[in-house]
């Protein structure tokens, strides 16, 4: 068995829920850096910039580095700058913060988010031509729907990813999890190969079996969204099923 | 070899092009009726009512009677009738003429069609929490795109269509060609079997393949949208090749 040399681990859920630490997680992050192993926080949030995010986790007294931090727009923004790409945003508003002061491109990109109220038809069909002329597709995220203010499911990101990609029969790379191109930028954040890192998640599909198809391991955590019997609805199972991310931390630190 | 005893016609590039008749085709729809050959006029217009596409034929001087005509909204709304269903409409402002007068339902349903800038986010989110209540999902048609007034392709229905299935995990009957339930309303409005019936039209794909696929002969004619080498490019091949409606009606009436 190869030693770790790295961990990706989800926020929500697993570090905090709300606006309060988890039990324990708050030493065992500590634990983390003391022992020197790389980590990466992974989360598909597509709402919170990235300075949000980093004032969120400073005032639940969480001691992740900037540098430690990864989002689907810090992926995509990334990405726009190592190929020199000019972005049409189909994102949410708070979101463009973390698209600040890019330098103009040469090649043209679709960058869709959680728009929500600005997915307005003139906006998904300026969308829908650039794609037809070659633009780039990028995807901040491919989920189905999320738990709305009122209790009830709403259409996320991925039902309008899915309607350019039906329109312009083009695919788009996803970078949010489970996506494998979000895994690989953890795992190039880490410095690590797969079988070197391992994935803490609450989500036994998007983290757990997203992170193990692309050969991390993954250990799935029983808070957050976790609920009995997940473990099961995978195949293979989770490599570890763990009480919370202390025991996750004893784990993984166990086999460094 | 079965004796025809009805025939199938699609409108724009078949009868007419824009506001005006092709050469014959007034004539070769009197002979139709002359033989007493029951014809059923087949579009898959969903942004021209009913009423407005009667007056339209009649200004041309084209003798179509209102229970010829079948459009996808003319069979969405027998289906709700049929069904005692209470829409909810994503569909062309000029359509909802088509469905005037309707008496309450009993069971919720989603109508989309090519609603154009009236595909908010609120509206497309509002017809997904009716499919998660499990609402009948009837979609107009499943067009990727359509050539816009500024001469570019914009999105037409099917990219919404596409991002509802994909959010609520439902799949839509689609009422316009070539959905096999269109060809079927055909022939039960024609009152013969597929074996019995011939589809006359200017779209290989639409009309021709997707009747063949029901079972009914299909005919393309070199009008309209037809491109030369266009009949090579369907398995198998149309039944019969004609230069126009009018040669197609010859053909047809040699085989009733």
């Amino acid at each position: 068995m190869v030693a770790f040399k790295g961990a990706l681990i989800d926020l929500g859920g697993v570090v905090y829920v709300g606006t309060t630490p988890l039990a324990g997680a708050v030493e065992a992050i500590a634990r983390l850096h003391k022992a020197k192993l790389p980590v990466r926080f992974l989360t598909n949030t597509t709402r919170t910039p990235f300075k949000t995010l980093q004032g969120q986790l400073k005032r639940m007294g969480l001691a992740v580095a900037a540098e430690e931090l990864l989002t689907p727009a810090l992926a995509a923004r990334r990405i726009i700058e190592a190929e020199g790409l000019q972005p049409h945003f189909l994102i949410h508003p708070a979101l463009h913060a973390d698209f600040k002061g890019l330098a103009p491109g040469k090649q043209e990109a679709v960058v869709i988010g959680d728009a929500g109220a600005k997915f307005t038809y003139p906006a998904l069909n300026a969308a829908f031509r650039a794609l037809n002329r070659g633009a780039t597709f990028l995807a901040l995220a491919n989920n189905r729907s999320f738990r709305d203010a009122d209790g009830q499911l709403s259409l996320d990101a991925g039902p309008f990813v899915a309607a350019l990609s039906f329109a312009s029969g083009r695919e788009p790379r996803v970078l949010g999890k489970p996506s494998p191109d979000f895994f690989e930028a953890g795992l190039k954040a880490l410095g690590c190969r797969a079988e070197e890192a391992v994935m803490i998640g609450d989500d036994v599909e998007g983290d757990v079996a997203g992170a193990m198809a692309a050969g991390i391991a993954g250990v799935l955590v029983r808070t957050g969204k976790y609920e009995t019997g997940a473990e099961a609805s995978i195949t293979p199972p989770p490599t570890f099923l763990a009480e919370d991310l202390a025991a996750a931390v004893d784990w993984t630190l166990s086999r460094t």
